[in-house]
């Protein structure tokens, strides 16, 4: 499908999207405005790893104050996690939410112009979440053993990690802020004034040390079974993490919710599994308006239709959230920053009432 | 001051020491047991960065997903700060947490065993807590822009930054769990049964690349401008950050609370400027019982017995809170993870009461 195909039938569609959208936020809107500022109760919080194993320390820079003695370990593809349950959190299944490239979990929480970002928004709405800093990112750290490798001179220059740096002119058009840098959408949700914060988010991807399968899957499904039954979100880079995490175990795996990402060419077996969980995919608006650059939304998108084309034609459930064919304009790919990102939050929200907390065992 | 002369002060001192430790913690001991599991009530949570600068990007891997346009630029040097502001929080003085070497601010959290760590304890005694990951580390992310040139070809491998990564064996020793790796202290409060789980904890360090004055630096002084006043706390590598922050500007920095570190050699002037700000320090026990090793903790405590002197002697406010010349015994480098970690706490939180708090302004 492409995507003048969509606009034509987001055009056809906005009269019956609009009549969605009001009926799913009207019947599910949580707090808004000074109700949002009404003190926070939490029964728990806390942080924690899953996964990790020891490694043996090949060499370290002579001198280093961190210089180890020969045979020492360190501890690699450990996951942090960071939590906050509400004081009705196990009514709810809790919800584990995973951050794109190039960022962290500070994707969830305060958005880069101040507003209360998914993280805490979905506590007030009563359900235990679960922040991720992806395996080699931010607080879960990462194998520096081959940069001092070839600082010292033990490894070739080429065995250095290719490290994911995106400059903050890319960050503007993958992101859809506009259709180039500087340039806003004239309808663009994403509050621009503050892009400066956003750039701030970004840190060094280091994804490309990882082994298969990515240590970060088999950690959210071993969280998921942790947690005794967990939804798993996942956004852009990880948008399909869930997935994968679900093919690894899907034992603990309650939903499966995937934010603006290339879905996966998922085999015949595969989808029968997957096909057992519900499914939820969210795009934005302006997936063909940026020309050029690293990322095809369009065909991103497409991709995700067959699959949940696949997932529907095996018998399971999946839903796919096109904002604008739902009357929803401007979205960008940082949809959960964006200054519609509650009324986004309430509707995921609705669909797991619906889809996974209604089918019980909760 | 030799190891053995400490020796000597604290079976002298003991008796005292326990009367004192008596005191403190029986004048202001906070929740424990079952009161620590009440729900906690948070007026205002949220995180956002303190500085940060733009920097032309020289070149990325080509065929990278992030590869940039030439003339991109990244932003650096900024720092992640996550914060709790409690009820009561408006009638206390804000405390800024700082981590130290090859860790993060996971460092204050959930404890190796899964006890209350620092941040929740002064949350739950009514102070607003400011958590920073130092720039360069974990969610304040870093320059990985040499790394990216020398693997291109741009630059030869000495200018790959020196990347400290300790070894579990070092962090052992270094952190003071036991005389060797694998053998405990026989008083020692560290949890050393969950060893495994402060490994996790630690990351790449990056703080090599940094240019003087030390960015954390600069965004802790400016940090504590923001919050109209702040208490600024650092851990081992930034034990003399707070000082460091002042030394930039003194203005919003209220109290200096130092953990386990070297003390910098700082002139009359410097001197001067510091006795003018409460200055509260803290060391555990064992200083001079493991042998050999990167870290000589005995010499640390040294220069700081002399830092104190200097502050005293210029008429200033500084105490040196020597654990074992207290009557606590056996606490580590990772004394806020130690068993007695809230005891700790409460100690600190009695200082800031009477060194800080007393003198008004809140």
């Amino acid at each position: 499908m492409t995507e003048s195909t969509f606009m034509r039938l987001s055009a056809l569609s906005i009269a019956i999207g609009l009549v969605i959208a009001t009926t799913v936020s009207g019947s599910a809107q949580g707090p808004r405005g000074k109700d949002l500022e009404k003190p926070l109760v939490i029964a728990k919080q806390g942080s924690f790893f899953v996964g990790g194993e020891k490694k043996a320390l090949p060499a370290l820079p002579p001198g280093g104050r961190g210089g180890a003695p020969a045979g020492g370990e360190i501890t690699i593809n450990q996951m942090y996690v960071q939590y906050q349950v509400p004081p009705n959190g196990d009514r709810h299944v809790p919800v584990v939410m995973v951050h794109g490239c190039c960022l962290s979990s500070k994707t969830w929480e305060t958005t880069p112009d101040g507003r209360m970002g998914w993280d805490e928004y979905f506590v007030r709405r009563d359900r235990p979440v679960y922040l991720a800093d992806q395996v080699s990112r931010a607080r879960s750290g990462f194998d520096a053993s081959a940069i001092n490798a070839v600082k010292t001179g033990a490894a070739p220059a080429s065995q250095l990690p290719t490290v994911l740096q995106a400059s903050n002119q890319i960050a503007w058009t993958v992101f859809r802020f506009g259709p180039e840098y500087g340039k806003p959408f004239p309808d663009g949700q994403f509050p621009v004034e503050a892009a400066d914060e956003l750039y701030k988010q970004m840190i060094p991807d280091f994804n490309s040390i990882l082994p298969t399968p990515n240590p970060s899957w088999t950690n959210m499904a071993a969280l998921a079974v942790q947690l005794n039954g967990a939804i798993l979100m996942g956004h852009s880079e990880s948008g399909f993490f869930p997935q994968q995490a679900a093919l690894i175990d899907p034992k603990g795996v309650r939903g499966l919710i995937s934010i603006e990402m290339p879905c996966a060419d998922v085999n015949a077996e595969q989808i029968g599994k997957l096909a057992k969980i519900p499914n939820l995919i969210m795009f934005g608006d302006h997936l063909g308006d940026v020309k050029g650059g690293p990322a095809n939304w369009a065909d991103s998108f497409a991709t995700c239709e067959r699959y949940v084309e696949k997932i529907k034609a095996a018998g399971g459930d999946a839903e796919m959230m096109y904002l604008p064919k739902l009357g929803i304009r401007g979205n960008s790919h940082m949809l959960m920053q964006d200054r519609n990102n509650l009324q986004l939050a309430d509707m995921v929200i609705a669909w797991i009432d619906k889809h996974v907390e209604a089918k019980g065992k909760h």
